[in-house]
Formats: C-alpha cells, sequence, structure tokens
C-alpha cells in the first residue's frame, strides 16, 4: 500500500534525536529549538536538483548523504556547531527502498555530527531535495568571508578534485566501482565541521569549496574587498588523482571542480606557525597563496605569471 | 544577458534589511542571526511545486507570496513572532520578470510582518521553491498541537473554504477575474500571525488549518489523544462562498478545502467567555464544536450524527 505522506514523515523521518535542546521536533506545526545563551543562530539552506546536482540513479543514501553535507560544509565554513536540520523532499511517487537508504544516507551523516532532524515537508514532485541547517557560534567568532587581508597566508584543506573526478568517472561510467576512493569522495564527501571550529580565532576569513576553489576563491576576494595569488605548484594533488590523470588535467580539477565541501581560508602572517602547530593533521591544510591588495585572483607557477583558462560552476551560467 | 546565479540573488533577494538582529544576512555561507534571550526559536519549511502547489502560469508574485506565506502560517500555529526566511528557489531558467515579480510578491509579505530575507539558493531545475521561516516564542507559551482536552471549546478562525473556491474558480477559467475575493484568498491568503499570538495563553492546542478543516482537525486529535465533535450548523461559510455555491458545496468546501492559512484552535470551556472578550474581531473566530475523550471525529448537525465523505489533502494519496 502507498505511504501517505504522513505516514512517510513517520516511517523515515521521526527517529527519536537525543538531543536536549529539541523542545518539540518533527509532528508538529514547526520544530521549537533552544539556541544556547551567548549563541548566534547559523543558518543555510541548499537545493539538490536531479539530474543537476546528483545523476539520475544514484544510490539514495548518497543523495541523502549530500543534501545534509552541502548545508553542514556552509556551518563548518562559519566555523558554528551544527544543531539541527530541516528537510524538504519532493519525490514523484512514495518509493519506499529509495527512501529508506535516503534516510540512512541522511542519519548516518547527521549522527556524526550529534544534528537532529527536527521538521520538514514530503511532497509528490520532481525530484528535488532542500536541507536547510541549523547551528551556533560565538558571534564574534563566527568565520566570514570578508575578513581577509592583504599579506594573509591562504590556504585550503584536503584534497580537493578528487569530488570532480569521481563524478567524471561515473560520467564515463555509472557502473564504475562504488567503492573507488574518487567515486566515494563524490558522493560520500565529508563537511570539514571540527576543522571550521579549529579555525576560530585563527583564520580571518573563510569559506567552503563548493562551486571550485579558483571561483570561490574569486568570491572571497570580491566579500573581503582584496585579491589574491594562487601558486599552482603548491596546489594539493592527492595520489587517487594523479592515478588516473595527468598532471594539467589534475590542476584543472582542484581549481575547477566542486562538491568537496573543503575550506578555503586565510591567516595573518605571523600567525600562521601557530596555526600549523595547532591544527594537527586531519584534514591536511595546504598554504597555496596569498592575499593581495590588488583586487582579483592571480596565478603563477615557481614564481612567475600564469593565464588560466576555465570557471567556477555557475548554475544559471 | 542571462544572469548568473550570483547576479540573481544579488539582483533581487539581497535588500537590505531593517532588523538588528542579522548579523550576517545574504551573501556568506550562512546568515547569522540572534535570537532574543529566553525565547526559543521556531523553524519550519514547506515547499511548493508548480502544477501540485501552484497553477502553472500563476502570476509569479503570488506564488511568492504563497511560498512564504504557507510557512509563515506554521509560525502563527505556534504562536511565534516571525523573524527570518530563508529561500530555494529552482527555475528552469532565469526570466527575469518572474524573478521580479515573485521577489516583489515575497517581500510585500515580509515586510508586513517584519520578516527579513537571509539567505537562499537558486538552482536550475523544475520549478520548485521551498521556504524555511525561522521565527521564536517564549517556550512555555508556545502553541502546540498536544494539549487539547476533553471539553475545551474547538474554534476556527475567518473563512475557510474561499481558498478552495478560488482555486476552483481559476481551475474552470485560468482567466477569471483576478480581483474576485475568493481569487484573490487562494492567492494571497494572509498568515493569522497577530492571532497565533494573541492565542497565547489562551488556546489549550492549535493549529493551521493548510490540508483542509476537516483532516487538519483528525491530526490535532490523534496528537493530543483526543477527538472532537463538529457542529455542522456552526460552521463559518462566507457570503462570497455562499454567492457563488449551494449549501452542500460551501460546506464541503469548508470542511475539506486547503490553504485558507487560518488557525484551528481550542480552548479550555472555562476560558471562553474571555476568549471571545479579548480578541477582537479581525479575524473573527468561530467556535465549531467541542473536544471529547472518544478518538476520532464525530460530525452533528443540529444535535443529530451525520456521516461525512471525503478528506483531506494528502500530497501522496
Amino acid at each position: 500500500m502507498p505511504l501517505g505522506e504522513f505516514g512517510l514523515i513517520e516511517r523515515y523521518f521521526s527517529r527519536r534525536c537525543g538531543r536536549g535542546d529539541v523542545l518539540l521536533g518533527v509532528g508538529d506545526d514547526a520544530a521549537l529549538l533552544q539556541v544556547p545563551p551567548g549563541q548566534a543562530l547559523v543558518a543555510a539552506t541548499d537545493t539538490l536538483v536531479e539530474g543537476r546536482h546528483f545523476l539520475p540513479g544514484a544510490p539514495a543514501d548518497s543523495v541523502g548523504h549530500q543534501a545534509l553535507a552541502v548545508n553542514l560544509s556552509d556551518l563548518a565554513a562559519m566555523g558554528a556547531e551544527a544543531a539541527w536540520a530541516l528537510l524538504s523532499l519532493s519525490l514523484p511517487q512514495p518509493d519506499e527502498s529509495w527512501l529508506e537508504a535516503f534516510a540512512s544516507g541522511l542519519y548516518a551523516l547527521a549522527d556524526r555530527h550529534g544534528v537532529a532532524l527536527v521538521g520538514g515537508d514530503t511532497v509528490r514532485g520532481p525530484r528535488v531535495v532542500t536541507v536547510t541547517a541549523l547551528g551556533f557560534v560565538e558571534p564574534s567568532q563566527a568565520l566570514r568571508r570578508d575578513g581577509a587581508r592583504p599579506g594573509d597566508a591562504l590556504y585550503v584543506s584536503g584534497w580537493p578534485g578528487e569530488a570532480a573526478a569521481g563524478l567524471e568517472a561515473l560520467r564515463r561510467d555509472p557502473a564504475a566501482d562504488p567503492g573507488d576512493r574518487l567515486v566515494r569522495r563524490y558522493r560520500y564527501a565529508e563537511p570539514q565541521l571540527s576543522l571550521g571550529r579549529a579555525l576560530r580565532g585563527r583564520a580571518s576569513a573563510a569559506m567552503d569549496v563548493s562551486d571550485g576553489l579558483f571561483g570561490d576563491l574569486q568570491k572571497l576576494c570580491v566579500a573581503s574587498g582584496v585579491g589574491a595569488r594562487l601558486d599552482l605548484e603548491r596546489l594539493p594533488v592527492s595520489r587517487a588523482l594523479e592515478r588516473v590523470h595527468d598532471r594539467a588535467a589534475c590542476e584543472q580539477l582542484v581549481l575547477f571542480g566542486g562538491d568537496d565541501y573543503e575550506l578555503l581560508f586565510t591567516v595573518p602572517a605571523a600567525d600562521v606557525p601557530g596555526l600549523e602547530a595547532g591544527l594537527g593533521s586531519s584534514p591536511p591544510v595546504h598554504r597555496i597563496g596569498r592575499i593581495e591588495a590588488e583586487t582579483g585572483v592571480r596565478c603563477a607557477r615557481e614564481g612567475r605569471a600564469v593565464a588560466l583558462t576555465g570557471g567556477g560552476y555557475d548554475h544559471f551560467a
């Protein structure tokens, strides 16, 4: 028997949550939530559309993971603690095995970060998933895009480009090995919440890399009213990436690939030694350039200026 | 020239907002918001899909209004003060005149209730709109669905059924007079935020009527572990409705029509005199039955039991 809207919500999305700050969760007109005293609420929302943000036929657990991950990544970029999520799910029909897998992917990620699903909406329509993630941070400690200053060192975390390479592999062969590192990095990239929290009081600016390192760096520079120099030879290229692409293709993937949920951030030069000692190695962070007063992003290889082609990902471009 | 994603957001959705509690609005990875001390955060999210929740070709300003209104109505049902909204907009192409009208409908409603748009996402895809509305309420004063007790009087606000009649008129004739009261009630129904706030400390339970009075009353009863008797002769039937439908059709519209954003609420019998004196008349509230211990919803006409046909609106039914 097909489940009705309310059966759907009940069966898959009203697990009891362990957070004491959820005064009222799924099942009333709205959720009632307690933000800790002295903390600001942090709120982000992102939508995934089938065929645009995930491949038709993608494993449902990876769609559940991605829908939450892209939002938790925004919270990570603010240095926030993630707390709660709301889910809006539009589906052509109530496919129970798809829903069960979707919920398991979403809850697995939510549980790793202590996030409670507190509300949502299920409707019939094209396959579109919107999540709103809510968290909190002490307002003076929030990481913003607009604090980068000339002379700051520029960093990126982890191994950007792997997710884009995984997506490319799946586009070439939808039956590509699901256990392959690059495929898994595309489907199950982990938002960098603990790194974001560790950057409080250290980073002068931060954002997450969702649309590609180069384009996102341009946005960070515009927000801060500065420019940047990227040292191409410093870009982190993972061994998994090197194994399947030549040097030039790797560089393109690192610069323009999205969906890794790594953090791009800047640190005042004087604080660099403390940063590298203080962060530990998981995830690694890579110093890839520096902030300059002249607006725009310039690239250099071994100190010589280089012109780039390509561009960040823009849904309406 | 088609606008890119970031141009779109900037041009239509980053109006400066006048709220001092928005520490950081549109333009960073997430919004930073200040919930007043002692208040709980109230959060709701709802999705509208073209062809399912609004008619193809619907005036864009009415879609903008509805996407926010359906969420503000959830906040009204909690007795909350509305404060902020996040918007996720999926569109097949960046149609500037559509966007301009959509934004004007959304902002007109937001401005009437002091709500600031603080973030969002625009993506290319089927026409689907998700809004998350955020507000706050003193936790002990929040209106919930689960507080109705046997003997409580049952009320509904305003003139339910008018929106459904407006939708019917538009289905018969998409060029129906846009100034017609029923058409306007469907397209621009007003969420009952001030009534919701006035019900704090008065109503034992409340919810908004979004899927039809009868079906929503069933949900309220299930949440409270009670039943109800509906007195059909007490159902409010507006003059606009009577003018175009016979008595039986009016009753069906009032019982099963959605989208009016009226409030359904219960009041302890002893508090009824105080309620009716204290609320004023805008919107009017109508006493339509009472809560009983026996589960289920029963209907009576002039004291005689009546069986009903029909049912609430369920997106996957």
